[in-house]
């Protein structure tokens, strides 16, 4: 299998870390593709993945999956000898769901229209809202407060095991640094979950 | 079960489908829940679904799920007797979650922020971009070019049989009629599909 990545970016990230956690990474050839110079754009790009994104991961048979969730979706389906991630009872599967949801449209969503919003880093791509940008780090901030908040009665944010809900929010939290979002001391619970997942070996990776 | 949801928004509209598909739709007690009223802002409401959004499926058991695809997972999940709609194989199940994520962040996500950032409809609890939204109206129109283009060699959008990625495209399509988009006859394949899923009793729910 090849993954088609890029290694400080979030998305990219949380496929190897979710592969990492079951012992499969070393099964796959990491691909970088470099987002600033625009080899996402590129014609053999496109093909792999329409939607012009990373990370794509390549099958022996030659079929591409694109998407951070469809790729874990396949992994966890494909090898179920390995740890799961993504729950194993119907009500577990779903509630990871939801909170894998929550991550997208209330944390990484906002961090990342944020960043491209107010930093300018497409701008030869897209046009940026800057006024947007600035509304969405008060959401992504708003989400770090729930999230503080939950964790003052949790080890972890699914059923107190770890699971992909964590690591995407890891992730998240990870790369919101890039627009000055941190859990500091103001949010104790957040900062102490965010070091417990930091000090698992997938998060080196 | 109890279905908290509103009966003219896209996301509900997703899971009637997908559990009249399933024939576990009268299983389900619907409860209305007014948006425009603030019904979701209740702490009632809050206490099911802190994100304060519809749908919440409520279980037996008093355990609330959130976010439609959370939702659809657990019914597929509890409910293997029934047509599979999320995939079988793990390839599939990847390729209809690759898919749903596409329709959700290329497609809904455009076409609801074109929908809050330029009509206002929520304004009393969010701060409008209108030139935002504009420009997501040109990416919801750019999504549904692909999905003509797509559509011209394919009658369903994975594998060629009907799944979740259809109801979920479906749906937003025809929502996507409030910012004035529609699948006129310079999409003929779009156009040709959406009357494909319109005809099935699904659509009627």
């Amino acid at each position: 299998m090849k993954l088609y990545e890029t290694a400080t970016a979030p998305n990219p990230r949380r496929v190897r870390m979710f592969m990492a956690e079951k012992g499969l990474l070393e099964q796959v050839e990491c691909i970088e593709i470099d987002l600033a110079k625009g080899e996402n754009l590129t014609p053999e790009f496109v093909a792999r993945n329409p939607m012009k994104k990373v990370p794509v991961l390549e099958l022996d048979d030659g079929t591409c999956l694109a998407e951070t969730m469809a790729i874990c979706r396949y992994v966890e389906e494909a090898h179920p000898e390995t740890l799961p991630l993504l729950g194993t009872s119907p009500k577990q599967k779903a509630l990871i769901e939801q909170w894998l949801r929550w991550i997208d449209f209330y944390f990484m969503m906002p961090v990342g229209m944020c960043f491209q919003h107010t930093s300018g880093y497409f701008k030869d791509r897209m046009t940026c809202f800057p006024e947007y940008g600035q509304d969405c780090y008060g959401k992504a901030q708003e989400f770090m407060a729930f999230l503080d908040q939950y964790l003052a009665t949790h080890d972890y944010l699914v059923g107190d095991e770890f699971s992909a809900a964590d690591i995407n929010a890891f992730a998240t939290l990870a790369f919101a640094r890039v627009v000055k979002l941190r859990a500091d001391s103001s949010l104790p619970n957040l900062s102490a979950w965010y070091e417990r997942i930091a000090a698992r070996p997938s998060a080196q990776v």
